[in-house]
């Protein structure tokens, strides 16, 4: 298992004796997982195909078992060693699996809806775009892509085709999370004044693409960092007008020339409010998310890890019981597509490319030693 | 009161239901508070006139009820109407009691020892150099001075008389936050990765000379956010070697020119450890710090208020008793001035200065919106 997955999962200390704020549940526990819902269902099902069969594709595939709206159909990938093992486990027909040449003939296949691209970074933006082309809805992972510029292509390239493109930002699903930002916006913690985003773990094998400048298109930041970026936009409830940014790097040889290992950014937003937030691949377990108000704050801790996610206001424990993140995604996505429900935070390709207009601000702003404006 | 003493003394929110990481408490519960030590002591006594007898000199003439080594003496003050409210509440007879114009002739009085200067921040330089000047040794509130120009001619000329200069620096001999120092230096974290320092209230009264550019040399930074300059250092355990900070005022009726509300500041160090710091005026509550290693972490919260500290490890929550600040602070000054024990934090004018140092780079930092470097 990669340091990362175990990061994700796991999320402990291992000689942690006492729950702690600052440090995070097991994953793994999901003994209280609900299904999404237990009414029989027999409505429109959106009929997924996964793109790039890593340890993510695994957790999406193993989550959307208890999908009721959403239904793993197909597979894509370029190691046909993986291909019969998940058909045998998930049950996909020979007709429905691709590889990277013959991917385009997907347009022709009519048994299925959309396509979830879960490669590395960089390659996010063909996925994506040879999905649109086909005439498929796209589901990209976060980042969406490599850069703005980027971004933009591929919400160009399916607005042309007429398709939807949503980014997998799973916490825009997540109860604890939308409670606080439903409170914010009933005004219950006053004026917002102060974001805190604390993201990072220590990453493990140093031959993952995570650390390949190419196919990772930076560093903690795109991974990791993105959190806390996209943290601060759903909890301020402002986009940036400007970022600052200062990066360290300790470790040079596992922290190649376009890997970042730890970044520490600010943000301003316009009504004065500041952000304060940490990306990192060298540091133990952090995530968390702090949202201060002249009346009251919100904490959620940990803030982005797979789950259960914990969180607590000025009001008291947010006791919302846990759901597999990936399982509401799906089901939440399928609305979205197949019926046109409007997600409380925007999940659109849109809302993408604004991470990425500040990511890529933040780069600059490492390179430059100077403050970054922003206009999203 | 003064919002500032309401912010040390309750820090708590008014409207909070449940303890909370990200809250604080009630620093007048002080019932667990215990004497310094119930054994008869007869050994030689510290003798110690305040100067400036405002609201901080009040807390403290208060806590030196319960001192082994030191006593309230004598006092020093501009308005003629203190003195004898001071002298009946303290037993302080009418020839250790001075003003500004007759302070120096304090040279010539045996039964006063040290003078602690607790005036406006601006005001310390003179009154800790007339001190020295008098023969007497000085404890001077922090921020030692406005700069460390100053704070470098403070140290001097208690040099140059053969007197002692202390700083105000209760922290250093709090016990939660020595047991974290003795945990780090004993490699209990691993390699310190990281430091956080949030130190914020509301500030109240607009007239207070806190707000006042002349007399407090500055805003938040002075008073407040040095608490997290300071921390990380003690924390850390390294000098750091950069800062960069931003500052953002959104009130610049109450926040003059000269004084800042709200600055974000980093700070990194020789190790390649990094500290994330946020000192400001106008955010509810902030009083925490959080140090993480790659084995372990400590946070702090409340991490620098009057007390009780709430603190906890990796290992565990932290549970030495309270005891009060002032108390024990002046007891052991009593023991560094008299028998020459050396704190394990330091907390002479050096100490002081290198602090001011540091504010010095963040406010050429926050006007030149670039990296300043630091060699301490």
């Amino acid at each position: 298992m990669s340091s990362r997955r175990n990061f994700l999962q796991k999320l402990s200390f291992s000689a942690l004796a006492i729950p702690s704020f600052y440090t995070f549940n097991t994953g793994d526990k999901e003994a209280n997982a609900q299904p999404f819902d237990t009414q029989p269902y027999d409505g429109p099902v959106l009929r997924v195909a996964l793109m790039g069969l890593g340890s993510y594709a695994n957790r999406v595939a193993e989550a959307m078992k208890d999908c009721k709206m959403a239904k793993l159909v197909g597979v894509v990938s370029g190691t046909p060693s993986k291909i019969p093992v998940w058909q045998k486990k998930y049950d996909i027909p020979d007709k429905n699996c691709y590889n990277y040449e013959n991917f385009d003939s997907i347009k022709d296949n009519p048994d299925i809806d959309a396509v979830y691209v879960i490669t590395p970074n960089s390659l996010h933006r063909e996925g994506v775009i040879r999905t649109a082309k086909a005439g498929k809805h796209a589901i990209c992972e976060k980042p969406m892509a490599v850069n703005a510029i980027e971004g933009q292509e591929m919400v160009d390239a399916c607005k042309a085709a007429n398709v939807k493109l949503l980014v997998g930002y799973r916490m825009h699903f997540e109860p604890k999370t939308l409670e606080i930002i439903k409170m914010r916006k009933a005004g219950e913690f006053g004026e917002i004044k102060f974001f805190q985003g604390l993201s990072g773990f220590i990453i493990g094998n140093p031959n993952q693409w995570r650390l390949d400048p190419v196919l990772a298109g930076g560093g903690s930041m795109m991974d990791i960092g993105v959190y806390s970026i996209n943290g601060a936009r759903y909890l301020v409830g402002e986009e940036p007008i400007w970022v600052t940014a200062q990066e360290t790097k300790t470790d040079p040889v596992k922290f190649k020339e376009g890997v970042d290992e730890t970044i520490q950014f600010q943000m301003g937003f316009p009504s004065g409010a500041v952000a304060s937030c940490l990306s990192t691949y060298a540091m133990n377990n952090l995530d968390s998310f702090f949202l201060n108000g002249v009346n009251g704050f919100a904490e959620l801790q940990p803030a982005s890890g797979y789950g259960p996610i914990k969180g607590r206001t000025h009001k008291g424990e947010l006791t919302h019981p846990h759901k597999t993140h990936q399982t509401i995604q799906m089901d939440e996505m399928a609305e979205i597509i197949l019926n046109g429900k409007k997600p409380i935070v925007p999940v659109d390709g849109e809302e993408g490319v604004k991470d990425l207009k500040i990511i890529d601000a933040i780069y600059s702003a490492v390179k430059s030693g100077r403050k970054m404006e922003l206009s999203l």
